[in-house]
């Protein structure tokens, strides 16, 4: 891996989110600042098989920074996964001489970039890209913060409605197997319960802290639950669940669903994204290779791609604490 | 009914609207303008029952034009639907020397309101705050405008994840009985079906149109789905049903719920909320009584109630049209 | 004018508006309805000159209809003043064919289409899109329900801070000649004063005003200033008047500026520009031209450019009533 | 210091900031988990003197978490820069059997804080409060980020708009000694040049980089400009300079000015000031005094009071090169 970089690489791979056109943009803007080519490859691994590439200079990533999703688009590749799908990739790669790749997204992503660097021995670094905030050895995902301000704004609206008596509302937000988003913006939104996976509350501990809120005086009540969540894994049994055993309550449900996903990024989105997409091709220059960059104390960071995909559920104790006490 | 008028009381009734609370403040103001005294009545019909009255002045509703919601809260009562309820009310509205009430709210309200002006030969204004814009004589309610906004953009974030291949997205919005959310947000939104109860679309004429979209090169769509709109009831069934039959399409479900209701209110809506609040004194000092305010081609109008109750669901052909052709 | 149309050009010119974007992709999309070809012009007229065109067909507009400023983007043409820049405009058109023009944009643009029209008897139809909302022969422009929302979000937050004690805060809005986006703002943010080139309230009033504020209760203040306004031409300079002779109160200034013209459109913005272009090219099949199609009375309406240009700058009363009235 | 405590004051003062009613809110439920009292004091240090106080219970602040500004409002007080002044402070916490107080602001807050903790050996603790970031001690201060956000969201309107060709836009931002708003920010918002008071660009140099970036195919520009810097400081001149001197260019300029200190907080500024609120109840309970509660690498972490108003601009230079490489 020590030979000369002049063309790298830059793709979107798995679920998208806010930032990743930030993070295109500044792999692209570093590519020039180095006197570097630059490619992009559309809709990642997919793509990347297909030799669906095109030169990008600095005035292609104009007025992106500021877009939600990835212009490069992404999608989940099959073929990926298989060996003759790699060479087809390595071939692509070497046809266009191109001699790194900068791969944006999430474990998935990572997991792939890892088996192929080391087949092929070609230089690849990670950028972790998702609003999942689910990989280990970088603080924040690029999208995460993103992701909680659109919870607590979509939640602040229904606190506005809220004030009507004897009204709950179930939030369903994303987190399948971890409830970070869940617990983050429930602090954010001010909700009175928080339901996520790595705490399994139960629907009769529910109804008791229901119950006791309703005593101290709370005329209504937000519960987030993460879809992750055993029982709210069906939100609307959950729903008629609570209407049963607390019949005071009109239960009404939200599922946000994909919005999460979407929307302007938060400038701390964009700056990170920022700082990682330069660090990328300054990484590249230095010849690393197989690691993902991450953003740890504010500094930046690098964690080899196997250690980034141990998904790190670690229920942040202080955060549960926080949310029942500020919740009381 | 020539009764001189030195008090009027003000109340929210039914689901709440953003701009209700400008609505208020324009009431009370206009009362501070005419050197009228001025009440606020909690919680709607039941708080009047129960004498939950406070004066109001011009400092009481300061800061409250943006915000959604109802400081004065409001409520559903069965008891004001009783002719004792009634008689409760209107001894509360003698004790307190009140000579007029603005009801703000839906067609429910107006019903209340028109048997109690009859009844009792006590002047009672109304004023259309509901999101729903179903009140016959007027263009458009109070909040209704907000909503539009609110829906649009959360589709808009999901847009933005939209680009990835093969994705379909099913956006519930409310809207029981009339489509007019549903038409007017999915034009808004470029959604590329719109599900709406005045019009049965059909689960196979979905299908077909769906596959025709595909033909003409659309790589993935969303979908707004009315909550009352027949195939569209069960929007998880509804979406089971398309992945089954389009198989080459991934699913996603929003559910918007009660974020329709909430949020800061547009400028429409503050301004159109504090014109007919100003007009509702003005009305009332004018006599009159057993109308709503509304508003028709930009200017000030009334209706008797019970014109205003007959929901008016004629669907806007073209407007239909519109949506037909721009989602070509 | 009786020619049979084929291919129809689009372009936007002047000041950009949000929602300008939604009205080119109805114009595109209801070409491709009709079977007729469709060309964008970039640039306004002075692409038009060089010839600087674009065939757009439906998914040429995709993913557009929520953002602002214009794709086809939008420049001032010096050239076109002149008849020999007219004439190469022209011989532009029949090299491409073209056999129509929508012209977007305002007075300036509608002027140059009038001219043109008629030298060359070449069919154009108008669009309305500027926030100024300062054309006549329609209710509205394209832009304008965007650029108040805008204003009314920023004063909001302005809001927030103004609970301190003696803060008195200047913001400068745009509207050189008319100042409907300071009175329907000012109305909206619940600003105490609002200072319009109609209405020239003068300095000594003001300060007059101001202390009748303190007296009332009134602890901070909000003033919208329309740029067009005589005393509030220079906004710092009003500020120190107004510290000197209000000496209680600190003075802060914000300047809105190119704020206004910007945002993704609201709802009302985007259905009104979706229902407007869908109707250019109604109209222009119609065998019409030289004419601006407007909304009305919530209608689809037309009216000769020679009208549309005639700026109305009629001070609506009644809303200047309800800012006196809520603003108590 | 090692008094039982029973009963918490909480108080903001100087320009208040986004997340200071999220902190005043986790102070007096963190009060209500541990069975004590809490008592807000409204006005800063002003009502202090004066004895301006209300209980707090939890349900006292309720619906506030989402609310900009604060509730308990902030003032600057002379008379607390007398030893008189703090001594009737003083009196007025023992007349109401208050046993530590709980300060939210910037470093005149912590340096008043400062003296009277040592004045009266009375129990204190401070929280960041300010959009500046300038507090030593902690990584950042409650409100920074979503004054971030704001300009941001501001700028992103701009960049709609500055399609058009020769169109160069200035955004002053706050920041008297310190760019980091500006530099942040800049780079959130994708900024051509950013000046900051840090940097002395200098006006020639800026006209040199302007001329640069003409070259290399940009069409327009956006500078933001922190109100600190030297050839900033009059925004309005330099606009002239620049038209005079880059004859190309027409010139826009927005003055953003306390819009940065409003609006709702974001999820990471509730979230932190949510933290920080049941932190500082924490500390007090542990017999702790004269320090600030900050962040740092994510932990909880205190500083003294004496610290913490070393008020630090050290210049970023990492950000500084991201700045660079990214306008490229």
């Amino acid at each position: 891996m020590t030979q000369t970089i002049n063309k790298i690489a830059v793709l979107t791979s798995g679920g998208d989110a806010p930032g990743m056109n930030a993070a295109i943009r500044a792999v692209v803007r570093a590519c020039a600042f180095h006197k570097l080519d630059c490619v992009g490859i559309f809709r990642g691994y997919e793509g990347l098989i297909e030799g669906d590439f095109k030169p990008l200079g600095p005035r292609s990533v104009k007025n992106i920074i500021n877009k939600g999703g990835t212009f490069l688009k992404s999608a989940r590749s099959q073929e990926f996964r298989t060996k003759e799908g790699r060479k087809k990739a390595f071939e692509q790669l070497k046809k266009e001489n191109i001699d790194a790749l900068v791969a944006i997204g999430g474990d998935g992503t990572f997991t792939g970039a890892s088996i192929f660097t080391e087949e092929f021995n070609f230089p690849i670094v990670g950028l972790p890209g998702t609003i999942d905030n689910d990989i280990y050895g970088t603080d924040v995902t690029i999208g995460y913060d993103t992701a909680l301000n659109t919870v607590v704004e979509a939640i602040d609206k229904i606190r506005d409605t809220a004030n009507s008596h004897n009204r709950l509302f179930l939030v369903e937000v994303m987190g399948r197997n971890a409830g970070s988003i869940a617990l983050n913006a429930g602090i954010g939104a001010g909700a009175e319960e928080i339901l996520i996976p790595e705490e399994n509350l139960g629907q009769d501990r529910l109804i008791e802290s229901l119950k006791r809120s309703k005593k101290s005086g709370k005329t209504s009540s937000i519960i987030v639950v993460s879809e992750g969540d055993q029982i709210g894994k069906n939100i609307f049994k959950l729903a008629g669940y609570i209407e049963e055993n607390l019949n005071e309550y009109e239960v009404r449900v939200t599922v946000l669903g994909h919005i999460q996903r979407g929307g302007a990024p938060s400038c701390y989105d964009r700056v990170l994204a920022s700082r990682l997409g330069v660090s990328a091709v300054d990484t590249l220059l230095d010849g690393k290779s197989n690691i993902m960059i991450g953003i740890s104390h504010n500094q930046i960071t690098t964690v080899p791609f196997s250690e980034a995909i141990k998904s790190s559920n670690d229920l942040d104790l202080e955060l549960v604490r926080v949310a029942d006490i500020t919740s009381i």
